[in-house]
C-alpha cells in the first residue's frame, strides 16, 4: 500500500496530514493565499509518496563509486558531512565547531588551537549551529581548495581544507549575532586575473546594540546588523558594513562585482509580529569594489574592542547611486533565500510569506550603480507566483529554476525566461513546468553543480525538515528526510529518501573529479613529528614531561611509560604507518584522552598525571589482527 | 571494470592488495597457516568486489520502510546508532557516553546527571569507546525494553531505553580496565518464571593491580582481571569474579545457567609477544547460580573503596567441578569471539591466531559442573579449520554458522553438525558450505535475529575495518565498510556496501515489529515541566534566578528575559507542542547553550550570566515557516 493510500485508509488526505505539523498558526499571516498562476500544461502534483523504482545508477552496486560529492552542513552537530551522491551514503564527517570524540577534535592540542580556548585551556565553545557550506571557486566552478561553513550561535566562520577534509581555521566575527548566510566570491571585482575566490561574505541575522555591552538594551534604534567580508586565505575579517534591516542568506555574482543578502526583517522588529508588518522587505546588493575603496580611503569606523573597519551601508548614506556602496531592491514579505543563476544573469529571491519568486537582473543592478537606471526596483524582471512558502532555488543549467515550497511541501520547476515573459505581460507564458510532492516541508535544496557555471541538471537533493512516517520510528527525535529527485528529464522523479541526523540545512553537490583528496599525510607537515622510533622516549624537566611516541601496527614504540603523580605531561604521537586507511587511536583510561592519528600524522595531548596507578593506553582504531594487543602501559607512581 | 579487474590491471591480485594493509608482520605469528580442510563441493570465493545487482527489497522505494532495525555501537564516537536494514540507512544516533551538540547531551542538567560530573559540575568524561550493543531478552527473543553498550576506555556500562531511544543510566564499574565484552542474560538460572533479562555481564580485558593505586606496578602477579555482573534494572554492580587470564567477549546461555568469556591472554602478558606465547588460551564458563549462592553466603572480598563483593573464580580455587564457580575450556591461540547458537546448544569460539572454530556443547559443560564428565575439554565437540584470522560467528537458524576471517577478508559459511561429524572422524563431512570475499578485513558480523531463538537467516551484515577504495576518497580518515550479504539461499550474495563512521565494532539486527517506540513524550514524566505558559516566568531569589519557559511553534512563551550580570540562572524549557516530529531547539549565543526539546519534553540548563549585553536566544531546530523569527531576547544588564 502506498503512503498516500495508507493515509487515505486512515481517512486523512495528504494535505490534512502535513498540516498536522504546526502550520495552522501561519495561515493567517500568509500575505497571499491564492493559488499561483499555473501553466495549463503543467501536470498535477506527482503522487510521489508511494515511491518509484529507482533508475539505474541511484544505488551503486557494491564496489561502485558515487559520481558526485555532497558537502552537507551538519546543523547543530557543528560538523560538515561528506556524502556520496546519488547513493546518499555518508562517507565522512568533518569535525569543525564542536568536539568530536572519534578523532579527538577538542582533545588534541592541535585541534584545540583551531577551535579556540579560554584562559584555562578549556574549549571556548562546545555548541554550534552550522547552516550553509560553500566551496571555493575558480572560473565559475569549484576548484577543490576550500569549503566554508558558518556557526550561527557564536558568529564563527570555519574553513575546511578539501585536500585532507579537515578544518584548519575558525574565525569569530565581531559585532554580530546570528551569523546565517555565507558565500565565497567567485572573482575579484576589479582584477580580472583573480578569477577565483579570495573573499567570503557573511550575513548577520540578529540586530544588536553596537557595541553590545548591556547599556542600550532598551533603545530600538541602537540595534543594527552588519554584513561582513572575511579574507579567504588569512581568514581575517577584512571589513564590515553597517546596514538597515537584517541579513539572511548571501549570494555572489560570477563577475565578483556584487554580493547580496536577502532581508526578512527590514522592520528590525524584535518579535515576530513586528518582523512581519511590512508587505515588502528587500535584497541588499553590495558594490564590493566601492566598499573596498571606501575602506582604503579610511571612510570607516570601529565598534568596541574590534579593529575591523565598518563602512556605512545604510539607506540614508547611500542615496546617490553613483557613489552608493549598497542598493536595496524590494522583495515581497520576509523573503528567504537568494540564489545566483548559473548563467550569471540573475539572483532569485523567494518570498517565504509571499507565494512569489522575484528575479533580479544583475546587469540592471550594475546599471543603477552606474547611474544608467533611475529606480533600482526596475532590476526586478520577474515576480511570479510559485506556491505557498517558497524558500530556496536551484538550477539545472537549462534555464529552469527549482524552488522549494515549504507550506505546499513541494518543489516547483519553473522556467526563468518564461517567468520574465509572463511578468512582462505575456499571460500565455507557461512558466511552471512541473511540481513534485515532498515528505515533508522542504527547506534548502540544491542540484548537482547548481551554484556553478557547470550546472548539469542531473540530480536535485531537497532537505525536508520533517520525516514523520518515512522511516522506522526511533522515538521522539525524528531524522530529517533528504529526498533525491532525478531532474534529467522534463518531469521530476522522486527516487530516494535519505534520512539524515538533524539538521543539515544546506549542501552543495559537485562532480567527483573536481576533488583530488590526499589519502596519507606528509610527515614533514607536522613540526612535532617523531620520524624514527629511536628519536622517541621520555624527556623530563622537573615535573614537565614530554613523551614522544610512534605507532606502527600492531605496536606503539614504548611498551611502558613511567610518570610521577603531578607531572605535567605532553604526549606526542606520530603514526609511522604509511598504508592508506591505517589509522591508529590512542586512549588513556580515566584520563579522558582519546584521539586518532592517520597515516603519517602527528598529534599531541597534554594532561596532568593526577591519578596514581596503572593505565593501559591502547589503540582504539582497529588496525591489525593484533589490534587488541596493541597497548602501552602507563605507570603513574603514587 | 570490476574491482578485481582493476587490481589485475595494476598487476596486483586481490590477496596482494589486501596485504598492503599492515598484516605482513603477522604472517610469522599465525600458528597454523595451512589452508583449512575445505569441502570439495564448496565453490571458490565469489568474485564479490565487482558487485551484484541488488535483489528486490535491498533499496526501499521512497516512502517504504525497512523491515529490520539495526542497533550499531558507535565505537569512539561513544553513541549508539539506529539503522534501518536492509537499506543501511542511519535513522538515529543515540548519544550515550560523549556529549552530543545536536540534542544538548552533556549541556542539559538532565543529561549531565546521567553522564556523571566532577565536583565542579564539568563532565567526568568526554571520550569513550563503545564496542558492543545488546538488547534485553524475553523467551529467547528481544523484548524491546532495553539495550546496553560498553565504554572500554573508562569501564562504563550504559543502558538505552528502547521506547524513547535514549540513554537513561550509566554505571562505572570498579576495579577494572578495558571493559570489552558485554551480554545480558536471557533467563534466570534458578527461577523459571524469570524468562527475561535481569543481569548484564561485563568482561574486563586489561589486568591491573588490585587495588590500582600505583603501588604494585612492578608485581606481575598482582595484575588481575574481573568478570562483572550488573543488575539490569537498577544498573548497580551485583558482584564481580576474580579470574585467571583476561576477558574478551561475553556470551550467555538461553537457560540462564551459564555465562562465558573468551580469553586471549591467559598468559597475562603485558606486551603482545608475551600475550601470544601459549598455543591454547581459554573460554571461561561461569556457573551463575553457584556464584550468586557464594555471594549470598558471604564468600567474597572487596577491593579498595569498592563495596562490590568479589568471588574467587581462579583455577586454583575451583578444582572440584561439583563446587566450582567457573570452568576453563581450552581454545586455540588468542581466540576472539564467543557466540551462542540459536538452538541453545553451543557456544562457538574463533581462533584469531589459529585458523579454527571451536564448538563447545553447553549440556556437556553442565555435565562437568554436575560431576558427570571428568575433563571439561570434552565439552569441545568440534574444532575445525575455517580460514585465516577467524573472529566472530553469526547464525541463520538453519544449522549454519558464518564466521569472519580477518586475514582472508572473507566470511565462511559452515554447517555446525557437519563440523561436529568431521571432528568425530567423518572426514567426508563437508562442513564448509560457502565463502564470500569482503572488502576488507572483517571484524564483527551479525545476521538478522542471529542472537535469538528466532534467527531467520535473511541478512548478514559484516563490519569491515578497512574500506580503502570502496567509496569516494575523503582524505586520510576512511569510513569503515559495513557490507550486506543476502544469506537466504545456499550461496551468499554480497548486495551492498554501507560506509559508516568509525568505528562501530558490533551490532544487532532484529525485526521491526519487536519495537514499539513512543514518538511523543509524556508531559507528566518531567517533574520540572511547565504545563501552561501562564505558569512560566522569572523567579528571583537573590542572584539565584529560575526561568520557566515554554515553546509552541513559532514562539517561546517569553519574548524577553531580563537578567543581571552575575546571576546564577537555571532555565527550564518545556515544549508544549504535541505534534510528532515537532522538536524545538534553544541556543544562547556566546553562552555555550544549545539543546533541543522534543514534543512534550522538558529540559533545563544552568549558567552564570557573566557577560552583559543582548543575546538573542533562538530556536535551532527547524519547526515552522516562521522558525527564523522564533526568538527570545535575553538582556544581561551590565
Amino acid at each position: 500500500m502506498s503512503h498516500d493510500d495508507q493515509l487515505a485508509a486512515k481517512g486523512i488526505g495528504r494535505r490534512g496530514f502535513i498540516n498536522t505539523a504546526a502550520l495552522a498558526s501561519l495561515a493567517g499571516v500568509v500575505a497571499c493565499t491564492e493559488k499561483p498562476a499555473e501553466s495549463a500544461a503543467a501536470a498535477p502534483a506527482a503522487p510521489a509518496a508511494g515511491g518509484h523504482a529507482a533508475p539505474a545508477g541511484v544505488h551503486p552496486k557494491p564496489g561502485e563509486l558515487d559520481s558526485y560529492y555532497g558537502l552537507w552542513s551538519g546543523g547543530h552537530t557543528g560538523d560538515v558531512r561528506v556524502l556520496g551522491l546519488p547513493s546518499g551514503r555518508e562517507i565522512h564527517r568533518i569535525p569543525v565547531f564542536n568536539p568530536d570524540a572519534l578523532v579527538g577534535w577538542g582533545i588534541t592540542n592541535e585541534s584545540k588551537k583551531v577551535m579556540g580556548t579560554k584562559a584555562n585551556g578549556d574549549l571556548r565553545y562546545t555548541v554550534a549551529d552550522t547552516h550553509h557550506v560553500h566551496a571555493s571557486y575558480k572560473d565559475g566552478n569549484y576548484d577543490g581548495r576550500y569549503a566554508w561553513v558558518n556557526d550561527k550561535i557564536n558568529g564563527r566562520m570555519a574553513r575546511i581544507r578539501l585536500d585532507y577534509f579537515v578544518c584548519d581555521k575558525i574565525t569569530e566575527i565581531p559585532n554580530i549575532q546570528g551569523f546565517h548566510g555565507i558565500f565565497p566570491d567567485k572573482a575579484d571585482p576589479v582584477d580580472p586575473k583573480i578569477n577565483y575566490t579570495t573573499r567570503v561574505f557573511a550575513g548577520a541575522e540578529f540586530s544588536i546594540p553596537l557595541p553590545n555591552n548591556g547599556k542600550d538594551a532598551g533603545k530600538a534604534e541602537a540595534y543594527r546588523s552588519l554584513f561582513t567580508c572575511v579574507d579567504a586565505e588569512t581568514m581575517e575579517v577584512r571589513w564590515q558594513a553597517l546596514i538597515d534591516g537584517n541579513c539572511d542568506l548571501v549570494a555572489t555574482s560570477y563577475d565578483g562585482k556584487l554580493a547580496a543578502t536577502n532581508q526578512y526583517n527590514t522592520e528590525m522588529g524584535a518579535v515576530y509580529a513586528d518582523m512581519m508588518s511590512a508587505e515588502r522587505d528587500a535584497c541588499a546588493f553590495f558594490n564590493i569594489a566601492r566598499i573596498e575603496e571606501a575602506v582604503k580611503a579610511g571612510k570607516s569606523k570601529t565598534y568596541g574592542d574590534s579593529k575591523v573597519p565598518v563602512v556605512d551601508c545604510t539607506r540614508a548614506s547611500n542615496k546617490d547611486p553613483k557613489t552608493a556602496l549598497v542598493g536595496y531592491v524590494s522583495v515581497p514579505k520576509n523573503p528567504h533565500g537568494v540564489n545566483a543563476s548559473p548563467d550569471g544573469k540573475y539572483f532569485i529571491c523567494a518570498g517565504k510569506l509571499s507565494p512569489t519568486g522575484t528575479v533580479i537582473e544583475l546587469a540592471k543592478v550594475l546599471d543603477w550603480f552606474d547611474g544608467k537606471m533611475e529606480k533600482l526596483d526596475d532590476a526586478i524582471v520577474a515576480e511570479v507566483e510559485l506556491g505557498l512558502g517558497p524558500l530556496h532555488t536551484a538550477f539545472d543549467g537549462r534555464g529552469n529554476a527549482y524552488t522549494t515550497l515549504f507550506l505546499d511541501s513541494q518543489v516547483v520547476k519553473w522556467n526563468i525566461e518564461k517567468a520574465i515573459a509572463f511578468h512582462k505581460g505575456d499571460k500565455n507564458a507557461k512558466y511552471v513546468v512541473d511540481r513534485v510532492d515532498l515528505s515533508y516541508q522542504p527547506g534548502h535544496l540544491n542540484a548537482s553543480q547548481s551554484e556553478t557555471k557547470a550546472a548539469d541538471g542531473k540530480w536535485l537533493a531537497i532537505g525536508c525538515k520533517f520525516s514523520k512516517d518515512r522511516f522506522l520510528p526511533v522515538g521522539p527525535l525524528h531524522p530529517e528526510n533528504e529526498q533525491l529527485v532525478d531532474i534529467s528529464g522534463d518531469k521530476m522523479t522522486l527516487v530516494a529518501d535519505h534520512p539524515v541526523r538533524g539538521e543539515p540545512h544546506d549542501f552543495i553537490i559537485f562532480k567527483r573529479d573536481l576533488l583530488k583528496p590526499k589519502q596519507v599525510y606528509e610527515l614533514d607537515d607536522f613540526p612535532l613529528a617523531t620520524k624514527d622510533p629511536a628519536q622517541g622516549g621520555i624527556k623530563r624537566e622537573g615535573n614537565k614531561v614530554t613523551v614522544r611516541l610512534t605507532s606502527q601496527a600492531p605496536a606503539f614504540s614504548m611498551t611502558e611509560i613511567k610518570l610521577k603523580k603531578g607531572d605535567n605531561v605532553t604526549l606526542i604521537l606520530t603514526n609511522l604507518d604509511k598504508v592508506e586507511d591505517l589509522t591508529h587511536g590512542f586512549a588513556i583510561p580515566k584520563y579522558n584522552v582519546n584521539f586518532i592519528v592517520n597515516p603519517q600524522e602527528t598529534a599531541s595531548v597534554s594532561f596532568v598525571a593526577d591519578k596514581p596507578g596503572i593505565f593501559w593506553a591502547y589503540c582504539t582504531h582497529f588496525c591489525h589482527a593484533l589490534h587488541l594487543e596493541m597497548r602501552s602501559r602507563i605507570i603513574v607512581e603514587g
